[in-house]
């Protein structure tokens, strides 16, 4: 349970530090081999409207869209800063774990200003696999469903 | 020591969670039967001047707080974000606990616009109980006197 | 393993807490007889520019330049608030621990305004000494090269 915990904080904080950094391929390999990505305003999956701002069910997919997302963030340059809060793991079971996390991004642009870019919570399935522990489902939920830029890197 | 570290973690994560979700019956349920919550500017506590923006001295009167926040809310409806950072746990005692630990909370409108909302301390007395760990007493440090709108939720 | 985590949790948490509660000797007392603290923008440390908003290779350095600030800071009184995030462990060798943590510090001034002030990344460097764990080098990594006002405390 401890060792859990312990893999659970490196794994959110490696998140974390591999997209603040842009290290998306490396950012891929926390993901399982199956794996499913989703970006979706609270609002919309509280309402059970799954319209989210991105949806990937494999890691194929998952792979293309940060290709194409690469090529867009040439028209928004920019860093981004994540803040990931303690992580509520939550109904382990064999070989599953579900973890809930609170995040905020930050951004800064070209000119040197730093903004609140979103804030929202983590809804993890971690599975454990030979490579360690990985995401199986990540799903983002957006505290609002306006963002106020162009979603321009994962979340 | 490892245990009651993972313990503090779980019940700090809890809390943020419960509010964020608007589960104020189950965030209530975080408190021990006999305890006190109270919010505080930071600087009325510094010089010793307990006049808050909370206060709440039983679980009764905090139930019944609960209650008139859900009533006023219905006219600043939102959603909140809490970020809780790292904590400190400090002099801890047979039976008790101190914990201290850094928190943000973001409030996202009916138009979708997310903004911090406050900053500051949160300063914890844990209590073992048989059903866990629980809050003795909350004392909420606010880094502000000037709240930018309604004290709508708890912090 | 599991006590040099829970001992790294603790020095960030207190690393915070005594900054935010201006407890600047006792936040001294957190580093290394022999330590060096560098604030560079992030965009000149990745191009090899180690052009900072300060720097201090030594410990009477940073004593020195702590006195200064305190002056300074008579004329721009605010408080801090510091949010730590998940802490991710690297490369421990024997005695030498790398420690990376995304922060976000967020001011308060005396008219109770509080805005987000800089976000960025410490990049620590611990050693294993009599009295604890020490600082022996902390880089502070800015997000932005822009910093809105006078960088009036340690960050």
């Amino acid at each position: 349970m401890t060792l859990e915990r312990a893999a659970v904080h490196d794994l959110l904080a490696e998140y974390g530090a591999l997209l603040d950094g842009a290290k998306y391929d490396e950012w891929l390999g926390l993901f399982a081999a199956e794996c499913c990505y989703s970006v979706i305003p609270r609002e919309n999956f509280e309402r059970g409207l799954p319209v989210g701002l991105m949806f990937c069910d494999s890691r194929a997919m998952l792979e293309d869209r940060i290709m194409a997302l690469r090529e867009a963030n040439k028209y928004n340059i920019h860093t981004d800063r994540h803040l990931i809060g303690l992580p509520r793991l939550r109904s382990p079971e064999a070989e599953q774990l579900m973890v809930e996390a609170s995040f905020a991004v930050f951004q800064t642009d070209q000119e040197g200003s730093t903004r609140l870019f979103a804030t929202g919570l983590y809804r993890d399935r971690l599975v454990s696999t030979e490579g360690g522990l990985k995401i199986r489902d990540k799903l983002v939920l957006l505290d609002t469903f306006a963002v106020p830029t162009l979603l321009a890197t994962p979340l």
